[in-house]
Order: C-alpha cells, then sequence, then structure tokens
C-alpha cells in the first residue's frame, strides 16, 4: 500500500516506518526537523523523503498529487505543551493549520485514509475518570489540546463532506525509543547538563498512563484493521498510570546515579505547567471490547523506555 | 461598561447593540461587511464603529490597546454553511483564526470577558434528542461546525491559561430582524427574482428550534448576569421544532402569494446540504435552572420573525 507518513522523523513515525516497510508499504515521509532528527530516518529503497513544512499548503498538495497515498498517517505535531502556552499561534499553525492542509490535500489528492494521532488531553479536566471517548463537554486547559479538538473535528467535517475514512486515536503518554521530548528525555539532559541537581517541574504526584510505542503502534494497527466506521475514535492507552515521581526514581537509578549525589527540587504545583492534565486516566474499554490489549502495563513501559532511552542518549 | 461587539453590522448584533446603547455601555463595533450591512449599523454618540478585517491580527489587537474594551460579544462568522463546504478554508479564517486573533488581543490588551455565539452544529448527528450541553462524543459533520468546535476549545484554553472568563451559547436557529442570511430571508428573495417558482433545499422535513432574536439576547443576558464558571456554555433554544414545510407555508402567507400561482419545488433528499444537520432538539434544562426561559415558541418565534422580515425586505 502507498502510505505518506507526516512527521516522519519524529517519535512515533520513527518507530512506525521501519513496521510499514517490512510489511511491503511504499513510504513517504515529510518532516520540517523541528522536533524530527535526521538520524531517526531510515534509509530504504521504498522509503521517500522530503523535507517540507506541511505549513506550505500548495507544496502539501503537489507531494499528494505526485506521490498519490492512499493512507496518511498524520503524526507531525507539537509535542510541547507549555512551548504552545508560551507561542500562542504554535498549536493553531503547527497542529489545526497543518490539519487543514493535510486533509486538503488528501481531498485534491483522492487520497482516502487518514490515521490521527490524537491526545486524551482533549478531555480537559474531566469528571469522569478513566474517561471514556464518549465523554462530554470537551473543555480542553491547554491550546495543544484546543488544536487536537480542532483537528480531529476538521477531521470529522471532511469525512463527512468528502467521503473520506479516519482513524483518531487518543494517545495516553507514549514512550520508548528515538525520543525528541518528553519527560524521560527531559530528565536524562538536564541530568547531562547538571549532575548535581534535577529540577522536576510539578510536585511530582502528577499521574498518567504511559504506554510504550510498539504497543501503541500495534494498537493503532489492529484499531484500524478492526474498526470500520466511517470515523473511528478510540482512546489508546493503559488501565495503571505511573507518577513523575516514580519516573524520576527509576530513570536515576538507571542512570547509576547515587540519591546522595543528586539534589531532586519537586516543584510545589500538583501540575507541571499551566495547561497540564496532572491526573489522567483513559477508559479502555473500547479498544479491549475490539479485541486489543497492551502488552506492558504503565509501569513495565516506562521502565522499559527508561532503559531505552537511557541506552541511546547516554 | 465598555464593550466591543465583532459581526457588528450582522443580524444579532445590529439586534443586540441598541440595547446595549440603551444600558449605557460604550460600544466599540468592528464588521468588514462581508455579510452585514452598513444600513443596520445605529448612529449613537456612544457607538465607535470601525470597519476592520479581523483576519488583520495587528490590527485587532491595536484596537483592543486603543479602546480597551472590558467586554468582548464576538458574534462574528460565517453563517452560510454550504459556503463553507465550498470553500473549505472559509470557515477556518472566517472562524477559527478571527477568534484566535480576537483572544490574542484579549490576552494582549488585557479584556477579560468574552460572549460568543456557538451552535448546537457542534454536536454533529448526535444520539441523544434534545442534546444536553455535556453530550460526547464531539463528531460534527460540517466544517462550519467544526470551526465553532475549534473557537470553543480556543476559548476554554485561553480561559484556563490567561484568566479570562467565557460565555458560550450554543445557538438554535436565531430569527428576527435585521436578517443576512438564513431560509426565511433566502425564500424572500428568491420569491422576489422569480415569483412562479420556489426551489426548496431539501425535502423541507428538517426540523430545527427556531428562537426569536430578541428572547436570544434576553438569554444571553441572562447567562451572563447569573452563571458565574470561568467557562458558562449553555445551549440557547426552545423546545419545539419547524420544519421547513412550515416555514415555506408561512412565508408564502404572509407575502400574500397564492399557492396556485407558484411552483413549490421540494428537493429529495432530508437534509439541505452536505453538513446540515438536518434535525435538531436542544436540551433547553440547564438554562432553564438557571431560571431563565424563552418567550417564543419555535412557531412564535418564526411567524413574528416572517413577519418582521417581509415587512423590511418587501
Amino acid at each position: 500500500m502507498k502510505v505518506l507518513v507526516t512527521g516522519a522523523a519524529g517519535f512515533i513515525a520513527s518507530n512506525l516506518i521501519p513496521r510499514l516497510l517490512a510489511r511491503g508499504d511504499e513510504v513517504a515521509g515529510i518532516d520540517n526537523f523541528f522536533l524530527g532528527k535526521r538520524e531517526y530516518l531510515p534509509q530504504h529503497p521504498r522509503f521517500d523523503f522530503r523535507e517540507l513544512d506541511l505549513l506550505d499548503r500548495d507544496a502539501v498538495a503537489a507531494l499528494f498529487e505526485e506521490t498519490r497515498p492512499e493512507r496518511v498517517w498524520h503524526l507531525a505535531a507539537n509535542s510541547d505543551i507549555s512551548y504552545g502556552t508560551k507561542y500562542t499561534d504554535f498549536d493553531l499553525k503547527g497542529g489545526t493549520l497543518v490539519t487543514y492542509n493535510v486533509l486538503e490535500a488528501m481531498r485534491l489528492g483522492q487520497t482516502r485514509e487518514i490515521v490521527f494521532s490524537s491526545s486524551g488531553a482533549v478531555y480537559g479536566e474531566p469528571s469522569v475518570m478513566p474517561t471514556p471517548e464518549d465523554y462530554g463537554p470537551i473543555l480542553p486547559i491547554s491550546l495543544y489540546a484546543a488544536s487536537k479538538v480542532a483537528c480531529e473535528t476538521l477531521i470529522t467535517a471532511y469525512v463527512h463532506n468528502y467521503d473520506l475514512r479516519a482513524w483518531i486515536f487518543r494517545f495516553g503518554n507514549i514512550v520508548g525509543p528515538n525520543p525528541t521530548h518528553g519527560v524521560i528525555y527531559d530528565f536524562i539532559h538536564k541530568i547531562q547538563r547538571d549532575p548535581s541537581r534535577l529540577e522536576v517541574l510539578g510536585n511530582g504526584t502528577q499521574a498518567k498512563p504511559y504506554v510504550h510505542v510498539d504497543d501503541c503502534l500495534d494498537g493503532i494497527e489492529f484499531g484500524i484493521a478492526n474498526a470500520h466506521e466511517d470515523v473511528n475514535y478510540f482512546n489508546l492507552a493503559v488501565e495503571d498510570q505511573t507518577s513523575v515521581r516514580e519516573i524520576t526514581d527509576w530513570t536515576l537509578e538507571a542512570m547509576g546515579i547515587d540519591r546522595s549525589s543528586i539534589d531532586v527540587k519537586y516543584g510545589d504545583a500538583p501540575r507541571g505547567w499551566r495547561g497540564d492534565v496532572a491526573q489522567v486516566q483513559l477508559d479502555t474499554k473500547k479498544m479491549t471490547r475490539l479485541g486489543w490489549k497492551p502488552r506492558l502495563t504503565s509501569q513495565e513501559a516506562v521502565q522499559k523506555a527508561i532503559g531505552e532511552i537511557v541506552g541511546q542518549l547516554t
């Protein structure tokens, strides 16, 4: 199958693309290297990479016209929520406008299928936990999440009006090799800069479901194969949560750092930053009913990912 | 109070502004006359009108800095849903980007309060009718509704991150004097162009709750005075519905047109156009619990509005 992957040099795409190539897909990839890393791109005769900014609507449309993908994996996104609070048009451009450009290129180039990486952050601070997919009202608290909702609704409107098909996955926190961001990545970089101290955003009680990227990709592929509505939408998460305190302890341990040699400073706030949803539990029954379960718990996913990331970055 | 009204020359704003002036507000108004009509603007010493395109972010920010409104009535919007399906960036620009510009100008100019006209279309084709405000999942079927959701979520994120306060009203169909669009307006114009025939979009069974603009504005003012959350969101509608067939009959009657002299042609489809939500019932209990009820039923609102609009346009 001919597919196109946006955010190709990013964390999730760089784990996805080798799978797509292994099953015989012809893969076009796009990235602007804002977060993505050139070294995460595979070399493969069936992989065609283009450095391109998705904000360039005409270039995106031209690429779709040229490559005629049957399916888009639209994984490009800002993944730094606090950055989007500082620069208020960051998610609007890098999320909403970019997704519009992708959908418009699909319409013009007659690409029918889109896989979209959304986020459990769309639910804001919900009154129901674990939060199911049909939860309302949708009152997100970050510009990142607002943009994810905007993207989802652009997708559902395009599906209805232009006969597309969509699979939307609202992720928990995804972890694994080839990171470009995230708490484990940040801790390692901070410690590498100054091994005597680690400042942690928030008081460390923030707790979320962490999913290993291998499970995440298994889940997406299972969802695509088994969910056949025009708009298919799923929470993609695990049942348990991991706290930032646990991640701190396990990361220090994996790096072989003696706790007496480092001053770990937690913040006072229950959330890491404004717009951070500190307590996340996503209801995973919809994927379970479809027949899929993650192999790793949140704790197992985090511990495995810490090993992988420490191995890669240190 | 110093207020700023966007879409000032439009249908709802032109009914609102005389009320604001009557209660002593100092009112700045913006419109680009895309849908709004210059003759709908009042002449008043406390009304300061600026012709301005809300897409011009710097001009909007400068205006907020200059006029320092305490509250924004953000009523500017594309109200032609089918137009937004033809020109796919129409609602993205005229809804989402414009709302971002208003919110950003509020942040920079330290305006704290926003009143926003959303739509019952955000619910798409819901499985629960009448549809309550906390309905999920949010799967809109038009780019118009997608943009309304995008605006709502931008607002909730701005409220959380920059300490604003918002009142979001999801309207049924609003009718009354000073129309710029809508089914009654369209029928009259079609008949004026060719009195021998009237082509109706859809098979006429489409049925929605129609609210008279006076009730709508009463409801909004009641909501602002009595709802004190950071984000306040309400359906603003009536309990009953009116069908397009009824509106057709009543409009012809009000125009004094003999049914034997006109060929009324209904379409075949149960919806008026792609993206049209043909059957709308909004749960109005949240406003009722707050203590507000509309004075007119849908039938009364439509009949009153037909009289007003026929009087104005013929």
